[in-house]
């Protein structure tokens, strides 16, 4: 295959696999030309796009390869690398106005790069440098990775070698010379389908019992043994009816998946982790540390958002209501915020072992936890901007029926020199994004990806350094008057980043 | 047509109406049994069937006809008749998970009640007396009543008549001897498909030059001159699917139309108002403030949301946490304080000139407004409890394929205990609620029914009495000692209903 | 002594009492004149005005003495006696500015009267009658009553016979035939040196080896063996200065203070409690009940502060500003809702065994709970309205200095026609309301009093009847098809009081 | 004088200045050992301090005498200055708990610097050299500088030139060869007793009328003609009580007052801009725009809560339940959103003309802005654990009494091993940083300082690029289907900064 370079060359990329991909009770043939499937591929496909526009933002050199390659392939070398991430993801976020499923692979290649480091640094074993060959691999193909980490997970009160049925975590089956057979099934897998390749990994803290689930690998997506089951999205159904007005964003959607891997054969090139279960934690951290932040993507949604919200305003000639234009602010203050508090953890990134730059744990978590909020309240905006007309507007096929079409063009007139159909197009898309199929990965997606809220909080709970802070407060009591003030370069952690004095 | 007793019988009495109604641009033959419309017909037939098991909580006897009647054909004759309506809306709520459709109808009827009383007293005219036939005729049917009120409104920066074209608000259009024509449309109609008659009024406050537009009165559903158009709602189609699990709520779901009115007669005894401008406001003012707290119904729906919530986090064995049962809480605050504020507004209920019975408009108002907040509050925190497996979930048919539906069975399974299937009916319920259909009703509407979040707010503004308070402040601040205190039998307004001794 | 009729009868009762006060370190001879201690005096003398200039909104007929007596003093014989409660409550709010400190006597008469009732009927005892008596000689006499309820309570995790002090929690160290002697103390004890008499109650759940600690009685504020501590509050000595200006609300105050039993005897027909340890829960949350929908006092005290509010906009000519405007209205918003939620759970009263009617303790949690938030978000949304001059204005001493009082004259000028002093006491009664004197009252005893936030959100979790929601859930998502609706009329608790048709 | 090089060496420096200084009616002779005014002198000594002990952090080298010099004399450089700037605020925050008075200055200095090189530019005037020089001086003394910028005003609605009295803004009420004269006052002025030099500057936009206002000019604190009126705080005069409990933090504290000029004199050199009157909103904007992000050092004081509540929560016994740690970490995540917001603006600092560094504007305005509401609830939720006896504790006096001082001891008693004292202390700390003295910095200050939270919402409002965003929102609704992709580099503005790859 030649290396992928444009968007369309991504997309004939995708055509002729052979996968065994079930939707709506049917195998799928040909998921490229599947309506209900082609605008999430039309979405990582933008990532392609955006790297020929925009080289700066959304390329960079591989130290592997030492060829520019997509931002997305590459391992942090530097700070500013990090926070070209989330420039980039906003402005992938502002042009599709969904999730472009990129990021995962993105996040799950920085935290397995340094884990793997730090796992040969203590077993003397030979990961890192197979990983950086992987890497390098993909590098050079321009391929799309998925990172495959979110187990089923059964009775959640009990560890992955407790479940009754032991495939509610992917796990070994079976150990030959050449490699690994694994089972399983991965839940919630962003953009499967459309990526190339999958990383395998771990989805908790493992136990020495646990052995057997401390697998890392990467598999091709057509690999045999491989059935995906792809998820229902609300209002899916309506990219089939044929219009283009209904669905609210007709070219950009997202894609969620259940992956089933019934004895999948992983090459021992491909094994990065095989038992060596203490460091499922390590992977699992770094790479919610790194996704936390991903979410900025959402505050380009959520440009998207406003920009409908005031576009309706507008078409509605309440444009100059002080309420509403206060509405537009709150909405952006916000919007900023996720963003601020992401790219806060990115300029805060700090070196790992391997080299790989880290941004910071706490300003990630505290970035997601807005995330897991703010689209929420944004959206609730929204629809109090675009009126009730966005959950009683009539169908696309009675705006272009000939019986009743001139009258809804008649009475669904807003300001004169606006189209009524301008006026529907926006407020299908501010449903679209609310509660229609873009809803899921602005909203449910900001929710529960990278960790639910309670996940959020258990992480910064873990960094907040309390007795750190008691002793501030006991020093300014005067329950502790003689002691010394302690140095910012002894403070370790969460504030030693804070006051690392090396910006 | 023989009374209508029982839902059965009020489905029936829907059957062969000669309605032309277009949905997904087709002419409709059989609402009935339209699989995207009967839901909503079966959450209407429910305020028949409870009214026979409940006849305390949803009948009444008239004071028309002596005889015990449906609720919601009734004119509060006391403040309790108004507490029970909120009791009642709350019991329906919960029945039903969405919104039932026959609240406008009430509170149609009782602000026009004393409205009508009002115009005749000062024109010696006889809308009420004529009105009053109007309600017992119904009540003697058991019929249904929408009330039409919100216009298309067009521009919304000019009055009814200066739009350039004059049908954007629903206006006489002729004038004979035995009545008059109306020409216009009527937005967000919910229930209308489902009513036997419609209660035409104006939407706005009038001036004289709209004289044309100062118009009350009843058309029957299927009156020569109307279309419906249908309104489209988030995963309509899905009951078209076949199946009864991905509907989320297979049983009810809600209505809203356009109704298109095209010279559409109103005879002489069926006209309420004509040409009295200045008791438009009147009449939009008192529906408000009975409608507003009628909202009161999401708590009901509120109760079946938090209800799922909960028991999602059983079948996921996350029900011990201390963070879901604080969320569990925190739902049941929001929710409860919506029946709080709707209730203390119909317990602060005060007669009208009429004697019909009227709530508190300013609690009225605070009422609605925490439900332009807190439906869509809880409905995050639903979503929060559900997990991200809400909006990934693989559709029915995969459930029930033969090819896959094994693999789904063993890897979304949760507690041993638990039917797979009964996770996935309550995840659906949860989708349905919050981004499908039924979130229409509990989201959407709740933030624009009934006038949106500003509509409140205004309402509020002129109800606190600001000056009132100034002078309480001013008195502490030692600015004005000398004043003697002010009698609360003096005081008007809002503060004479809160001191208003005769509780 | 002759019977309390006036404030002015009130506040000559306190005179001349031996009590042992401590204020700053020293014995308070003449607590009536202290300048500290007599705004208090001044608040609870309102209830006596009060009682007088509003008859039908502060008096009551006693069904024991069939005389009219002050409705603080009241058996609540009716729901219209719970919900004028309220009104009042709100309209000496209005008036003080302040805490008048009368509620905790009432509460506690209430729900010890219906307590013992339940006492006597289950052992046969004679504590009701016993109580009426008591109850008939305080309405004969006026007197006001402390409920001396709160602990000290050392250890939190022990319960009160664990402690390794005994007296951390109030108990009986000698029994003889005349009655009992207690120890102990109890803190936050609003409004006890302005009372005449004090119920000494148990301030937790108790078990059998708790029974020294199950002991209700009645002793007089001055008797042998009880210290006041008197508490600090935030800016308390401005009140010493000799100005008017500086302490924002010259007139009125609350007042806390720790009460220290040192074996305080009670005689055996005062006696309402005696070794009934199962019975300590019932009064504690009876009387939390009636107390948390008390809380409504707030909304009366939050009705000055937005008048406060509104007339600096004035002063400032800030007033149109649209953003001004909205504050006052989100301000008015959440003040209504305190009231609304607690007159909503006495409207919802319900008749205990002994007739006395008690408020329904669901709603009176939802209101408090709102009251340990909102009156905070007021007051910071006051803060905002009064601009920074609200902490930097210079002193009353300043303003009436020969030397700069001229300058300050001429440099605090807002609105020519707003005399500066009036700009000045306005500020600083917002000063005393948001963090002053008064801000204890208003803010901090708003989040504690009657029980902290958890302590709410612990009584919601009771009775917020989860299972009964899960089956609404569970119906309508088809989990349970064939369930026969459950008619209201078995539905019991808070559902079956929602439901209750005998409004 | 010597160069104040330790905080001792500036105590002495603020000696034997004659100030007319006004507190409490009253004329200062010393205002060093007055000991309402010294904890806030040990704000500021502890900036000197730090800067000895944290070199890196708290010092810089001058590009002007290229020596170490204290970082709040310094010009920023790069963006890391910017960014250590924040750091330092931060940990001082931590250490005083309090305003540490210096900011102000430091931001003015960068704001001036870059608006006096562009008024140069524009008009060929030399205000950016004497500027420069001026700088030069105070480093060398390490002088601290203060910004009084706020003017008092008068009626908000009239500009300065047609206020009544037009002293209500400063103005030149003489100009001579050697230089102006100015009269007027400046309110709130924070640390400006501390402080050594005043840089005088207007406050708002100004208009060719208001020429004479346009004067920018740096005058010493001792000058001739300034009066100063000292600010009253919440619970001020308990620092005169005598002991160090009651104070809650008895070391530091803020300052604000009132700055009144009569015909103060600044000669040529000093003076930086004279009636380039349309410059005069640059110099405000680049103010705020330093400012408002400079309250990152709110997120140190945050520290010092968070560590009080965790503390009491400790020694209550309580610290284990989940209520308990889910608020602090809910401090937490608040807390963190400040310091992450405005660290962001720093990070995506951008050089202006003179070459210094800015921060971002929209940035800066969305860090401000959590600043005026997240304190408060910060502070709400610390006023949570601490429980009710934060406002009724008796006083140090009370305890520390031979009389009752041992019953303190023995009823308020918590944890065995927790002297009764420190708890005490930990909640006067407490009450000091919600309602006392610090309170007034933490909040209020918070609310005001930098502009008011309407003035943070118009920047954002002005910064949005509300069209960009609809073309966004267009381009995905099928609007505007052909427009090519704008380059990122074609951007201008806030989002021009936001996607400037040159990180």
């Amino acid at each position: 295959m030649n290396k992928i370079i444009t968007g369309e060359d991504y997309i004939n990329s995708l055509k002729n696999r052979k996968l065994k991909v079930y939707l709506l009770g049917e195998l799928i043939e040909n998921i490229v030309e599947h309506p209900m499937i082609r605008p999430s591929i039309n979405a990582v496909a933008e990532t392609f796009d955006l790297a020929l526009q925009e080289p700066a933002l959304a390329t960079a050199i591989s130290p592997f390869t030492e060829t520019r390659i997509n931002r997305f392939l590459h391992i942090a070398q530097t700070r500013d690398d990090v926070v070209l991430q989330n420039k980039m993801q906003r402005r992938l976020g502002q042009l599709t106005g969904t999730c472009f499923q990129r990021c995962v692979g993105m996040d799950a290649f920085n935290a397995l790069y340094s884990t793997t480091f730090e796992i040969d640094k203590k077993y003397n074993t030979d990961y890192h440098q197979k990983f950086k060959a992987f890497i390098a691999n993909m590098q050079s193909q321009n391929f799309v990775i998925g990172g495959a980490m979110t187990d089923v997970k059964g009775d959640r009160s009990l560890a992955p070698h407790q479940q009754v049925d032991p495939d509610l975590f992917v796990h070994i089956t079976k150990r030959t010379h050449e490699g690994v057979y694994i089972t399983g099934a991965k839940a919630h897998q962003t953009g499967c389908l459309n990526s190339h390749w999958l990383l395998v990994m771990p989805t908790i803290r493992l136990t020495e019992n646990d052995k057997d689930y401390a697998i890392v690998g990467a598999i091709p997506v057509d690999a045999e043994g491989i059935t995906y089951i792809y998820g229902r999205q609300s209002c899916d159904t309506r990219s089939m009816e044929g219009g283009n007005i209904d669905v609210g964003n007709a070219q950009f959607g997202g894609q969620e998946a259940m992956v089933i891997l019934d004895n999948v054969f992983i090459p021992n090139e491909l094994i990065f982790m095989n038992g060596e279960y203490e460091f499922a934690s390590m992977l699992v951290e770094r790479f919610t540390c790194y996704h936390r932040r991903s979410y900025v993507c959402k505050s380009g949604v959520g440009d998207v958002l406003i920009g409908a919200a005031a576009t309706i305003a507008d078409f509605n000639g309440a444009e100059k209501a002080s309420h509403i234009k206060d509405k537009l602010i709150e909405m952006t203050h916000l919007n900023e915020t996720i963003f601020a508090t992401g790219i806060a953890a990115s300029y805060q990134s700090k070196p790992t072992l391997s080299g790989a730059f880290m941004p910071d744990d706490m300003l990630a978590n505290v970035c997601k936890h807005h995330v897991t909020k703010m689209p929420y309240e944004i959206s609730r905006l929204a629809q109090d901007l675009a009126g009730g007309i966005v959950v009683t507007l009539p169908s696309e096929k009675d705006f272009k029926s000939e019986t009743v079409g001139h009258l809804l063009e008649k009475y669904l007139k807003g300001k004169a020199e606006v189209p009524t159909e301008h006026r529907i197009r926006i407020l299908r898309l501010i449903e679209n994004m609310t509660m229609g199929r873009n809803a899921v990965g602005y909203l449910t997606e900001s929710m529960h990806g990278a960790g639910s809220p309670q996940a959020q909080r258990i992480q910064i709970a873990r960094q907040m350094q309390i007795d750190f802070k008691k002793q501030l407060a006991k020093a300014l009591a005067g329950i502790e008057k003689d002691k010394k003030k302690i140095l910012v370069s002894e403070i370790s952690d969460y504030f030693g980043r804070v006051f690392d004095v090396n910006v």
